[in-house]
């Protein structure tokens, strides 16, 4: 039997204003990535953020991003190694805040938009982000884009670690993610990017734009909680999966 | 024997702008309120002084503000008691973050400013404190006004407080400060201040401004730290309170 | 031939964040109020609505607020006459910024929110920004609540002012708006809103909410750009004041 | 007779935070470049810093910066031209705000740290400020980098541009100033840095780090308002240049 995590950002409305559906969304994801006020997201969305998870008993984790609430976080910023440690301890902690007034867990940490991707190919940055984790809390997962340096970053550290991959993303042939500035970066048919991560969880491999195939490893896949067939995606991409024999389960269940 | 905690606001530096003189100043206290971000602060300077608190054998405390760095946290802001609470969470918990990162315990919350003396008037401001601070971690201490409500709230919680009393503020007859905006707001005299406090440690008495002597509990004495002469202060406050037979303690050490 | 001002509240949408129908709801209005980034808005989004506005004829107007971001700028806020004087000065001359910059010229100051609310009843804090609005250009025209005391500030030092009234608020007998904690706060039937406000044009007079008639003075009225039903309001006001003989025109139109 | 600007960074306070000795400073500098509240000042500096400019009869230039008050505008980001236009429209905006209430006249804009670098290397950002800076006010000068991508931009678009040059800062063979990583980046002693500002200006040459002489042209020259030596460096260059026969005059004056 296969088994695959579906984590989605969520909790990044801020003040009056709305984004994504996480209500709807939620029912069919099995890790939410919670935004912690620095790209978006703050202390009430982050509370009833964490109250809804919690409701419909799904995996809880921090998103923590640049402080850049009017780029949404997808600005890179020079950033040092220590700027990156003390800004995700510090959102980490907020969340925490949060979980334990709950009663809840927190099971891992997935960083947003420029600070994923500069931490993807960046050893210093990943492994500042991965001993802010560590230290925090040991037993936190942290979620970086497949075969990433963030992933190699929190393995070496002694954090367990899921490898992220994309449905609707295409790849590269050394396992990054086409630039979303091509026009072949995105697929926007939804059957073939389900069976992409259907092919991924149970191959281990996936069909480049090079027309070759690599290795991946998908422990947990990402969808996208707006946009308007954020929900139809979401509701399809769990059907086909159990038909193709594959479960869906938060990454830190057992 | 008599006792009394020493406390001190702390990391209220912001970015590359200082303030204070918090490594001079820790070696007179016995327990650090540590600037979360919102009013001041932030996570470079949380890590900081967390590290020097844990270094010097101070106890550590969250020290919550109103979101209004330009401001200082000094402006009142007509907030709802459940945006207190989730501002509250929010900022315990990011400073939790740099206490687990460090291997530290945090002892206590005291709220900061305007958010400190609104909640010491309001009834249902300073449940949402209480509560926010009890569902976080109810073995932390909450630091409010001597006999406020926040002082209140804290007790039909379940929480343990601290009745917080000011060495160089006059008193008024109801037991409130005297504003600021009143000429006789201050005891500038060191020796005055310095007497002001041990009277309330070892008689729990205060003489008010109105000439005459009311019940006081002095569980913990707030000292400044910045200005010509915090340091002074806090040197000869530690050295007078030792020949008087007060011990300084922090609050949570038994 | 009577003659009313149409304004509404723009440029609040805040990086990815949107909100309102600013381009539709151009179409109905003659004066538009852009947020200035402290409440709402932001550099890009202020570009954007002042080049839309200049396109749709529609006059230009700052709508300045207190700083105060996640709370919209509806909290308020305990500031001086002087810090609402730095902010109103800082906000009008931003905007100001990308009116020149589109060869644009700027009619009119209306404050938002809170900033709004606290300046209709108090003096000083009129009186400061009404001296920041003067100072940064004395030709602008000043808005506030009809009869208030923003607008008698505005007259002493020498702007010219715009009475402002609502369509779908209820009145009290002092001339203030009905609370919107009361039950009776809105109105809901749009024919009946439009016949309020035709009243206010044409005869000066409103029925308030304790079955009496007051003066009123109506030089311009507010209407929202949110919400389900702000396009169809908008539509049907335009039209209705048409029939009734009442022309719609921006406040600076000779 | 040769002549020189000498300019300064100013009004980087920031709410309680003080930074710099403007006042002192203002005495020795011929124009002042002003802080607008992103990287650094606010509202109330800027009021405070405009009027004292005026006072002293020192020309006043707008200091616009990245979105980065905890960073003080000096960790780069990754904007768009587009972002860069729109942020220095506001930025000069809202300073011209100030200057217009206070009955002066803005003579400059000169960009702040991160985004003055990162300007003068990139000409398409170069090309999105020096169009902010015309469309607001074709009058304004523009200071940039002596020979860098930001003069360049300007002069295109018809503005009138001022070549800065540092005093104590080295330069290399491309004109470029030592990166601060470099041990001989910084010219620490107060004469070898006068004399190398005498030299630029009056023979429009300066010594490389690798032993041999550039052309540069000194329209302009920055000192530091902060740090210990500031007052004095300030007093010393002030006296050295009028022994040299250099005039130190606003840029903007006949």
């Amino acid at each position: 039997m296969y088994r695959v995590d579906i984590n989605c950002d969520m909790g990044e409305s801020f003040g009056v204003y709305e984004m994504g559906a996480d209500e709807t969304i939620l029912s069919f994801v099995t890790s939410a990535n919670i935004a912690c006020g620095f790209h978006a997201g703050g202390p009430a969305v982050m509370r009833r953020t964490v109250e809804m998870a919690l409701e419909k008993g799904v995996a809880i984790g921090a998103h923590p991003g640049l402080p850049d609430l009017e780029g949404f976080g997808r600005r890179n910023m020079d950033i040092t190694p220590q700027e990156a440690y003390d800004m995700v301890v510090y959102q980490v902690g907020a969340l925490y805040g949060f979980v334990k007034a709950a009663g809840g867990k927190m099971q891992h940490v997935k960083p947003h938009g420029a600070l994923y991707n500069m931490a993807a190919k960046s050893p210093t940055l990943s492994e500042a982000i991965a001993e802010a984790v560590y230290k925090v809390d040991p037993d936190l997962i942290l979620f970086g884009l497949s075969g990433s340096e963030l992933v190699k970053a929190g393995e070496r550290i002694g954090l367990r670690t899921a490898n992220e991959v994309f449905a609707d993303r295409t790849y590269q042939l050394d396992g990054s993610l086409t630039s979303r500035r091509e026009p072949n970066a995105l697929i926007t048919d939804t059957e073939k990017a389900v069976y992409q991560v259907i092919r991924m969880v149970k191959e281990g491999k996936v069909h480049t734009v090079q027309q070759q195939d690599i290795d991946i490893q998908a422990d947990t896949v990402c969808i996208h909680g707006d946009g308007a067939h954020a929900y139809e995606f979401a509701k399809q991409l769990h059907t086909l999966l159990g038909d193709a024999g594959v479960i869906a389960k938060a990454i830190g269940e057992v």
